[in-house]
């Protein structure tokens, strides 16, 4: 294996290790658990679940996999604290999703070379990306991984 | 820059920004802060700032910098709970141990050429390493950086 593909097997691994982190810990609260809060006055449960749905099914325009599977979860989970929106997609709609847009995901990471992660991502333009050439794919996938191990923290208060 | 470098690269800004997030967010708590739990009956504040101390500490001998610096942390930050070991190191003590430990780190990442980093780490053997090449100082730096935002997801929820 060449160097650039070890260092990228490093950092896919570390993305699939941290979802099935998450695929165990989510998918071993009750219903009613999924309605805690982490912590009082805080994120319940089930808005971290959406939430990180909702993030990762936005990687799909970002790296050029295709539009999104759920934009609908962007109201209830990203522009909207937890609790501020009166009806929210329930539990098991957001299980659902989160395998749909992590298989999505998965699929699409599958498809690329190993220089295609160098390529920029499509939030930023040519004339940005000239001048900062780390904003591409593999930064996205090291920031969603390290953004879900920062919510995995939480969720972790509540489990066992 | 080299396929691979940039590979390496991105990795390593991942590491400065959440050091850095760190830095700011424990540095802003007040020493009464830092004797709060993140949550009721969870560790508080200055216990993860000392296990993320110890942690990072145990990374110097891990990546082959050379011996741990602060060897006594272990017994309050990681062998046992919090609460458990009756004395620990003063705030003032866990704040400077946590800084000349990220320096050291961030001096012994200054002196690896790229390749270094796909070397095995100094924990897993030679007859393993054959076996299993991803088990290179480069998945340390990616699994420590997740550990490091998982804990910083739980002291955000008293920031603020």
């Amino acid at each position: 294996m060449a160097n650039e593909e070890m260092f990228l097997s490093g950092a896919l691994n570390g993305w699939k290790s941290n979802i099935e982190r998450a695929d165990k810990m989510f998918s071993n609260f009750t219903p009613e658990q999924l309605l805690k809060e982490v912590a009082p006055g805080k994120n319940r449960l089930i808005y971290l679940w959406g939430h990180l749905t909702a993030v990762h099914d936005a990687m799909l325009p970002l790296l050029d996999f295709g539009p999104r599977l759920h934009p609908e979860f962007d109201v209830p989970f990203i522009s909207n604290p937890d609790k501020a929106v009166p009806s929210m997609p329930s539990t098991e709609e957001v299980r659902k999703s989160w395998n749909d847009v992590n298989r999505k995901l998965s699929e699409g990471f599958a498809g690329l070379r190993t220089e295609d992660w160098l390529q920029k991502h499509t939030a930023v333009s040519d004339e940005d990306f000239a001048k900062e050439p780390l904003r591409n794919r593999f930064a996205i996938l090291l920031s969603r991984t390290n953004h879900l191990s920062y919510h995995l923290g939480q969720a972790a208060l509540n489990s066992k």
